[in-house]
C-alpha cells in the first residue's frame, strides 16, 4: 500500500493528468463497439469479482462504522450481491446507448460554397470528485467513457478500498477491449490536496464535475480555475393552483415529496394558492404519510399537526421527510416566492387551466418547469436520456439532467474547395 | 464627473448587477420586435448624436495621445462619421437576427404521456470586459440584448467618454421602445476593482465575456466565480499537404496570413508537407507581400529572405505580417505539430485528397477545422450566424464563433396530467 508512503498529490494529479491527456486522441476516434465491449467486460468482471468487491466494501463499513459515521451514510456505502448486480447492468444500460460521438448537430453550405458542419466530439479529459457511493465510480466512468472522454475520478476516503476494487473491474474491461487503461484513472490518494490539485490543472483537465453535498460544491466552485458543471441544491416547489383538480394535486404533493425524500427532484416546499377550495385534504395525506409540515400560522390551523415554519424553512433542501407549505396569492404569488427562494432546479404547477399553466412554465427561470407531473421525474432516465451524471443547475452548456450528450462539445467543421476570404 | 469622488467599485457593480437581474424577467418575455425596436432606435441615436461622440472620442485620443498609446491602439480607439456610421448599422443588422428565444430544440413524448420540451431562454446577466475598440459598447450591448439578457458592459479606460456617449445611445433607444434602461449598464468608473467585483458577482452575474488581450483574459480566468465564456490565441496553422493543388495552396497561404493580420483567425503558422513538390513560389509570394518569414534551416535555403525561427515562434500570436514556417512529414506530421503548439482555435489542410483531408478534419482538435478554405473565413458573420460577440476556444457551452445563440441557454418544460413517479 502507497497510503504509508509520503505522495505528492499535486505532482500524482498532474502526471494522471498528462496520461489522461495523451489517450484523448484515441479515445475521441474509438468505435462505438469498441466503447460499449469495454463497458461489457467491466460488468463481466464486476460480476466475477463480486466477492473481492464485498470484501474491500467490508473494510470500507468497518472503517465507517468506527469512525462513527451516520446511519443514512453507512446505507450509501454499503455493497451487497444485488447492488453490484445493479452496478454491473447499469454498465450495460451505458453501452447500450446511442453513442453521441460524430453526430452531425447541424450543416449548411454557404453562398460561397464552403460546407459547414457542426460535429459532435468529447469533451477531452473529464474530472469527477464524489463522496461515499462508491456506484458512482462505474457509474461515472462508464458515462465519461461512453461519450469518448478519459476521465480522472477522486472518491471520497471512506469508499477508497470498494473503488479500488471497482476500478479494478473497469480497467479489466478497458484492456479486454483494447482501450487504454489510462481511458478511467482513480486518484490513489484522497486528501484534499487531489481535489486541490484537479481544480487546478488548467490545460489538462477539461471540466469538473462534483457529485455530492454542499460543502464539496462550495469547495469546488471556489476553488476551481478548470471549468465546473455543478448542481447546487434542489430547493423545488410544487405550487397548486385554485384551478388545480385537488385529487391530482394530492397524488402529485405526496409523490413530490415522499417517493423518495434524499433524491434531488423531491418537492421541498409546497405553496397553495389561497383560492384553492379545500387544502386540508392534502396537508392531512402529508401528514398521516409520516411528513413533518412546517407550515405559516394560516396552515396550522388547517392542519393542527403542522410545526411553526421559520424562515429558514424557505430556503432549505432537507432530502427528508419534512415539508415547507405556505399559502400564495395565485399565480404570480407563487412565481414571485420561487424566484426569492429557489434554486433553479425544478419546480411544479397543477392547475387545470393551460393559459395559466403556460405563464408559470414561462415565468419560473429553473432548468426543469413541470405543469401536472411529479417533480420525482427530474431525472435523465425518466427524461429517455438514458442515465445521467447529475443534474446542473447551472446556465452554461448543460442544464437538467446530464447525460451522455453533455459530456461531449462540438467542433465546426469547413470544407471547401479553395475559397478565399475577399 | 464623480470620478473625482471616492466610489466603492465593488459596491457600484453590485448594485448595477441587483439592477441588471430585476429586469431579466421582462427582458426574457420581451417580444423580438420590441427589441429590435431597442436596437433600431440606437441606431437613430447614433446619428443624431453622432457629433457629441466624436467629440468625446476626441477627449479620448487626445488623453490616449498625451498617453503615449501606440499607433495601433489609437486607430482602434478612434472614431470618425464612417465609422459611426458602421456601428449604427451594426446595431441593424442585429435588430433583424432571428431571435433565439422560445425556439424549441427538441420535443418528445414519453411512454407515460410526458410531453417534454427544451425551449431556448436568455442567459440571464451578462458581464462584458473589453479593451479599447469603443464600437463594442454597441456590438456587445446589442448582442446580449437582442438575445434577451441584461448585460453589464465594462470598457477600458482609454475610451470612457467614447463609451459613455456610446451607451447614451442605446439607453435612449432601449427607452423610446418601453424597455429598462437597466438592460444595458456600463460601468461608469474603469479602475480594475470593477472588474475584480463583476468576476466575483456569484448569483448576480450568469456569465463573464472578456474580449481582449492575453492579459485581460488570463487575469479574468484566474479570478473569476463566475462562469467565463473565453477565447485565448489563435494559433491558427495552414498545412499544405504534398497533394495539395500549388496554385490553391499559394492563394491559400497569403490570404490566411495577410488578408486581416490583426484578427484572431489569421494564419500565424505555415506547415508544408516535405514531399510537397515545389514550395519556393508559395515563400516567394509571401515574401514579396511584405510577409516577415521565421523558418527553419531548411525553409531558409529554399527563401533566402527568411529568418531563423526560434523555439517561441512556433507558439507565438503574432497578429502581424510575420508567419513562422516549417516541414512537417505528412498529415500526421501536421496533426502532431498542431497538437503540441495549437491554440485549438482554427487549423486547416490545403489537399486535393478527400481521404487525408477527412483525416486531418478528425484528428485535429480544435474550435474550427477547415480543408482547402483560409482560416480568415473564422468569423461568425462568414458562417451564417449573424455579428458575434467573439470566437470561444473553450469546450463548454459555445465553441468557435459565439453569436445569438451561444448567449441563451434552454430550459426543460414538461407537461403531464397529473404523472406521478412509481
Amino acid at each position: 500500500m502507497t497510503d504509508a508512503l509520503p505522495i505528492d498529490a499535486a505532482a500524482l494529479v498532474h502526471e494522471m493528468a498528462v496520461r489522461a491527456r495523451a489517450v484523448t486522441t484515441e479515445l475521441a476516434r474509438a468505435p462505438t463497439a469498441q466503447k460499449a465491449a469495454a463497458l461489457i467486460g467491466a460488468a463481466r468482471a464486476l460480476r466475477a469479482d463480486a466477492p473481492a468487491i464485498l470484501a474491500a466494501n467490508a473494510d470500507d463499513v468497518a472503517r465507517a462504522r468506527a469512525a462513527g459515521l451516520s446511519a443514512a451514510l453507512l446505507d450509501r456505502l454499503l455493497l451487497d450481491e444485488r447492488r453490484i448486480e445493479g452496478v454491473a447492468r447499469a454498465l450495460e444500460d451505458v453501452a447500450a446507448l446511442p453513442d453521441p460521438v460524430g453526430a452531425v448537430i447541424d450543416a449548411v453550405e454557404r453562398p460561397n460554397g464552403l460546407r459547414l458542419a457542426r460535429v459532435r466530439v468529447p469533451l477531452g479529459v473529464v474530472g469527477i470528485i464524489y463522496e461515499s457511493r462508491p456506484n458512482v465510480t462505474a457509474d461515472a466512468g462508464a458515462l465519461a467513457l461512453m461519450a469518448g472522454n478519459a476521465v480522472i475520478l477522486r472518491g471520497g476516503s471512506e469508499a477508497r478500498a470498494s473503488n479500488r476494487a471497482i476500478h479494478d473491474c473497469l480497467v479489466a474491461g478497458l484492456e479486454a477491449a483494447g482501450l487504454p487503461a489510462d481511458a478511467i484513472q482513480l486518484v490513489p490518494v484522497t486528501d484534499r490536496a487531489a481535489v486541490g490539485a484537479m481544480l487546478r490543472a488548467q490545460g489538462l483537465i477539461d471540466v469538473i464535475i462534483p457529485r455530492g453535498g454542499k460543502g464539496l460544491v462550495a469547495r469546488v466552485q471556489e476553488e476551481a480555475r478548470v471549468p465546473v458543471l455543478a448542481h447546487l441544491d434542489g430547493i423545488n416547489h410544487l405550487y397548486i393552483d385554485a384551478t388545480a383538480d385537488p385529487a391530482k394535486a394530492l397524488a402529485l404533493a405526496v409523490n413530490a415529496k415522499l417517493r423518495r425524500t434524499g433524491v434531488c427532484g423531491a418537492a421541498e416546499t409546497l405553496l397553495i394558492d389561497r383560492a384553492f377550495a379545500d387544502p386540508a385534504p392534502i396537508l392531512a395525506a402529508l401528514a398521516d404519510a409520516g411528513c413533518e409540515l412546517r407550515g405559516t400560522p394560516e396552515i396550522r390551523t388547517i392542519e393542527p399537526r403542522a410545526i411553526a415554519a421559520s424562515d429558514e424553512d424557505w430556503d432549505t433542501e432537507y432530502l427528508e421527510a419534512i415539508l415547507a407549505v405556505g399559502f400564495v396569492d395565485g399565480v404570480d404569488g407563487a412565481t414571485a416566492h420561487i424566484a426569492a427562494h429557489g434554486s433553479h432546479h425544478t419546480d411544479a404547477i397543477v392547475t387545470e387551466d393551460e393559459a395559466i399553466a403556460e405563464h408559470f412554465l414561462a415565468a419560473v427561470d429553473s432548468a426543469i418547469v413541470m405543469w401536472n407531473a411529479s417533480t420525482q421525474f427530474a431525472d435523465g432516465g425518466e427524461f429517455g436520456l438514458g442515465a445521467e451524471i447529475g443534474i446542473s443547475t447551472g446556465r452554461l452548456h448543460a442544464r437538467g439532467p446530464v447525460a451522455l450528450e453533455g459530456l461531449t462539445t462540438y467542433k465546426w467543421l469547413v470544407r471547401g474547395t479553395g475559397q478565399i476570404r475577399p
